[in-house]
């Protein structure tokens, strides 16, 4: 894909050395390694190196899916959707669809219908005379479609439900979904201005199952080079699979011939949770614990005893104790103990209160790409165990979801899933 | 006041023609009248004119409090506190622990505390090298503040519960409150950061009863000029109270010596209102009918029957067929009926989807302020006996504050009210 934005990428790339660590924890200031020698850089690198001169549009089609490689925007809405069709074909048609739907959208133009005001209008309207805000849509498929429409036999066997993860409470109105839409851009109001019209294309066609809208920082507010921070204050992204090195998100993030379905080359895996952060038992914590918790100091985002945020990583070091600097329960040190690496793209949420407690129903709605849901889940699993973060995070939603190889112009959405057909 | 923001309201208003007319409905794309020649203008009139000269901040100290007069930034988390204390000399000592973190806050600076990382931090750190974003907060005390301090004395009468309106669904976990902070900046994490920070400070002393994230279009995604759109895609705020003009401001928003208890001089009542729009149903609606409902076009955002938005707005006109061109139970045409006018400042909000129904809970975080808590109640019973646009909204939260009058330097929140102590 040669995008606007993935030359931005490159263009940011060049203005920096890169980092010879790997791989990223859940709450994103750790890193796994993925072996020696691969390469990595944060994704939040230039997160507030505001482009004005940009028109604020992505490329809807190109060998990837957009929203995954290209930079986060400010906002994302995140929808997954249950199906009410029973076939493949009408599935097809659906993506045919949406198909110039999401094309005009991120082109920031309305929708066009038949005209006349006695009927609705063909657009629902509230993103008119914004521009296009850098809104991507990448749309993917979770286990349970496979069943739904009678076509099990071209479900990859590594696209099934997320394990139960050791402290998980998940709860069944954020997780699962036979469809998902994540609609990323820099204006919320044209984020879910974009589910809403898709949703309301495919009108007894699928419903909504659940939803979840998060932000990043504002761009505009923080400054070049500054890593993006999460709610409990900590940089989010100081190290990720490097999105403009072909090599290392063919290692990490593509599907490519012989990993996976035929069909599901170019695309890749998704894994969504809903994590909340409990905010009023993090903010009684000391700064020293806070700091062992991640393994990272938390103003600089340095590793713990190092000075500067992309400072390397020596999980051996001891302090004159003889205790390692970096505790071996933190964050960083257990994502690391797994071994792989994953490509993440996570939002804060804040959603008011918890009904029940009155705590804040805030935190993380982490996001990450994967060629295989065992790099996740090898992550998740080593966290799980015995992550000090453990006591400030809960597991609240889950779902696991294949995005489809980029669209070619003249194709549609999900094409090759049907060569069969 | 004399701040940087009330400034730029008045810049902008000497490019325009100001309206002769006046007040506002609660959708915003109607008016009331108050009164022959009174003066109105837009208060989305420049929402999209990004000054990218400024410093993003905004002075906390003045006659009035910020947040109110100061043009709306791009995000609002709206809190509504409960007080676990009991008696008014403890909310004195509260609000002068406030008022240097308000401050602080509204320059964008960190929370300052005693130092050591043996204990937590004295800033949540989350907005850590964000800017000011235009932070505002805006204080104000609910009607049982007074009852659960022992000072029922106080309160001036017309600050009580908002009565049962027609078609009102109110649920209590979205209503009331003895205090409220209205937090307004352009970044979502800097406005919930500032609430946050305001509450942890105040710990053992209140709680948060509820709280509700907004947003209007980000201001780099419009065209400077446009009025931002609500979700039914009208514009909303096509004519507002001016705020650039002092005695229309003192006429329809600032409490006056004499109007109410001395203590809310300069001050004004707030009151919120959770609206649910049923998004669903108006995407099924005519476009003639949806711009029936308001008694504007939808595009241009002109009255019925003209062609321009600040068109002026004729209730006796006729069609050919001898009917209203607006229809008399059109939110335009009722909203008029009251003869009143407030100041809104309305948040879209999307928080996921109503459980019981898998509906969006989506809409309008309705916020007015008004001199008198009559002025919106005589619009809102105007509104719900009748307004057509109630087959479309449900009202499901609502509280209504007194905001103290503008801090002075040197002074602390709520100064006046504890005059007599």
């Amino acid at each position: 894909m040669k995008s606007k934005t993935n030359d931005l990428w490159k263009k940011e790339i060049s203005r920096r050395d890169m980092l010879k660590i790997s791989g990223v924890g859940i709450l994103g200031a750790t890193a796994a390694l993925s072996g020696v020698g691969s390469a990595a850089r944060a994704i939040g690198f230039d997160f507030f190196d505001d482009d004005d001169t940009a028109d604020n549009k992505i490329d809807f089609y190109g060998k990837h899916q957009p929203g995954i490689a290209t930079p986060p925007p400010s906002h994302v809405y995140f929808a997954s959707l249950s199906v009410l069709i029973h076939s493949e074909s009408e599935l097809r048609d659906l993506f045919k669809d949406w198909t110039p739907i999401a094309d005009r959208l991120m082109n920031g133009e309305m929708l066009e219908g038949p005209v006349g005001n006695a009927r609705p209008p063909a657009d629902t309207g509230e993103s008119s005379g914004l521009d296009a805000s850098n809104l991507t849509l990448t749309f993917g498929a979770g286990p349970s479609l496979f069943e739904k429409l009678g076509i099990k036999h071209k479900k990859p066997d590594e696209l099934a439900d997320l394990p139960h993860f050791p402290g998980d409470q998940i709860d069944p109105a954020y997780s699962g979904g036979d469809l998902c839409i994540q609609a990323c851009a820099d204006d919320p109001q044209v984020a879910f201005h974009a589910v809403r019209n898709l949703v309301r294309a495919a009108s007894g066609k699928v419903r909504l199952k659940w939803t979840q809208a998060g932000f990043l920082p504002a761009r505009k507010s923080g400054k070049p080079g500054e890593t993006p921070r999460n709610l409990f204050a900590f940089k989010d992204g100081s190290v990720n699979t490097d999105p403009s090195n072909d090599k290392e998100m063919n290692k990490v993030v593509w599907v490519r011939p012989g990993d996976s379905a035929g069909w599901l080359t170019n695309g890749t895996f998704l894994a969504v949770r809903r994590i909340q952060m409990h905010l009023e038992t993090w903010d009684r914590t000391a700064l020293k614990d806070q700091e062992k918790t991640f393994g990272r100091h938390r103003d600089s985002g340095a590793p713990l005893g190092k000075k500067k945020e992309f400072d390397s990583v020596d999980l051996e070091e001891k302090d004159i104790s003889g205790n390692p600097v970096i505790p071996a329960d933190s964050h960083m040190a257990l994502a690391r103990q797994a071994k792989e690496s994953i490509f993440r793209r996570g939002y804060s949420y804040s959603d008011g209160l918890v009904a029940e407690t009155g705590a804040y129903d805030a935190g993380l709605l982490f996001i990450s790409f994967q060629k295989h849901p065992k790099q996740f889940i090898a992550i998740q699993n080593a966290l799980g165990r015995a992550d000090k973060l453990n006591e400030y995070i809960t597991h609240r939603g889950s779902a696991l979801f294949a995005c489809f190889p980029g669209i070619r112009k003249g194709g549609y959405i999900g094409e090759s899933l049907f060569a069969s057909i």
